[in-house]
């Protein structure tokens, strides 16, 4: 894993991923008490950043391993970025989901085109079915984060970060990132530690799914007690990757944490002052950025909002705060 | 008005204006039936196009004028432009707004440095106030539509859409503009018959609200009936501007109509499936794009977002059609 990947990704990804531009609002300075860009990755194509890792990971194939399609598992974000990229490379994407995923996410990744097998959480097992139906089909598995293509992608998201901070004039930053499995966090990590060294990169976490900071802090990837009932259901991984917690433990200094009505106050935010739409995994950095800003040190952070993919229901809760 | 004077524009709006990329979404495709490219001046700064306007007009004013401060009325947006750009000038900036605005608008507003003056829409003239403050403090007016340099600036919108689409490969297609007096109407069909011929410039409007329409249907300027009401608070004014209509009449061949609900249908739609957040006012074109499907005719439309200040509480009305 290093920076030519990410480059090599980068050309890869041309033409095809958003060049999302940063974005900011008087407001949230004000309330911040320093500058704070945003890259605003909800408007990625198919909703979060994970379209990048998703397409990077499936053009990288070998094509003379005669794939004749991929298979995920996801009942979210990764589905849909792989759903887009497989069809962008006329393959089949088998997304296997829980028949109890929000509709809009399973209509989503239809109208991508992906193929979805549902499963019954209680009574049967994804990887059971994921490897049947990956050997009866010759399909190949793409892992959410924990693979070298996959965090390559997620990384050209940092090289952006780096060229357009640098045309407003800002070199130096702590960069907060929204943080599940690591993929996007070391990825950016990685890229800023070769364009932009003075910028720092921070994972961002929701509390009680703090899994990422404290491995930070004590050195070796510990796990989140609960494994469930979040609300940034995006990034509730238990553990930080197996290949992005070295990466993560050789460039990020700390995490940082917040809470959830700090993160339904964030989307509210953003509502009001950026006009754009983030879910609350998407959430968690901004929120640092609005939230921690006695322990943020830089005159500048950067915080990407990594994904926009909320159920209305969850919007409408987050929207009760501006009252 | 030429298209000497957009580029001129375009020119001094470089590095201000936020060069807004077009976004798209497979579910919109699919519902519309053909390619749909949004133009997303809900991202602007202020959140609506209104930025470039005004931008446009207070950087060609003449320095030697004196002038101590500039003066609009506006129903929100062209207020929030005029005072981010007066700001930026070192100007104070007067704004005459409706008290029913949305609460955000005038907040904003004030926010952004300018200061507001209210007065009721049904019982009294904008104009009239306008005329009288800026003869009392001499300030100078910048009328929100029918003010040469306010076209200019809102016709670079029209510039990018050329580039972007050609980018795209897209050279021929129907392009939608949500048309209040017309002045970014009649500025992207000014930029796109010298940078993209094939394209076609068609204004789109609320029920009851329809005056441009039917003013370009009968070849002159006519009126609405009502003055007040309309949930598209952006884009009510009473008739086509003097300047903006023989621009249109000259290069969009007809205008379009959509209802409220088909309206907060697509507010709601943009924020599930492109994650911004759209104005009623700033929703008509995608609505068009949307529901006027056997009316259009190209592969490809393009609907121009034009602004994304909305209160909340309109906001959950419109993600109540999701239900």
């Amino acid at each position: 894993m290093n920076i030519d990947m990410i480059h090599a990704a980068a050309a890869r990804l041309e033409g095809k991923a958003r060049k999302t531009s940063l974005l900011s609002s008087p407001l949230l300075d004000e309330i911040a008490g320093r500058q704070i860009l945003i890259k605003p990755e909800c408007l990625q194509h198919t909703g979060s950043f994970k379209y990048r890792g998703g397409y990077s990971a499936i053009s990288a194939l070998n094509k003379d391993k005669c794939t004749t399609g991929v298979i995920a598992y996801s009942s979210g974000n990764h589905a849909q970025g792989i759903a887009l990229a497989a069809r962008q490379h006329d393959m089949q994407a088998v997304i296997i989901m829980p028949n109890d995923a929000p509709a809009i996410k399973i209509a989503n990744t239809k109208a991508l085109g992906g193929r979805v097998v549902g499963y019954d959480r209680a009574t049967e097992n994804r990887e059971d079915i994921g490897a049947k139906l990956s050997n009866e089909h010759n399909l190949t598995l793409i892992k959410p984060y924990d693979e070298p293509q996959v965090i390559a992608g997620q990384g050209t998201t940092g090289l952006e970060i780096a060229e357009q901070a640098a045309e407003l004039g800002v070199n130096k930053a702590q960069v907060l990132v929204c943080c599940g499995g690591g993929g996007l966090t070391s990825g950016i990590a990685l890229a800023l530690a070769e364009h932009a060294p003075e910028m720092t990169v921070h994972p961002a976490e929701p509390e009680n799914f703090d899994d990422t900071a404290r491995s930070l802090k004590s050195g070796e990837r510990v796990a989140n007690e609960k494994s469930s009932g979040g609300m940034c259901d995006a990034i509730l991984t238990p553990t930080p990757g197996e290949l992005t917690f070295p990466i993560m433990k050789s460039h990020c200094p700390s995490g940082f944490v917040v809470s959830d009505e700090e993160v339904l106050t964030t989307m509210a935010l953003a509502f009001q002052c950026l006009k754009i739409v983030i879910e609350p995994g998407g959430a968690v950095a901004l929120a640092v950025a609005l939230f921690c800003k006695d322990t943020l040190e830089t005159d500048t952070v950067i915080a990407v909002a990594s994904g926009g993919n909320v159920d209305y229901q969850m919007f409408q809760r987050a929207l009760k705060t501006l009252n």
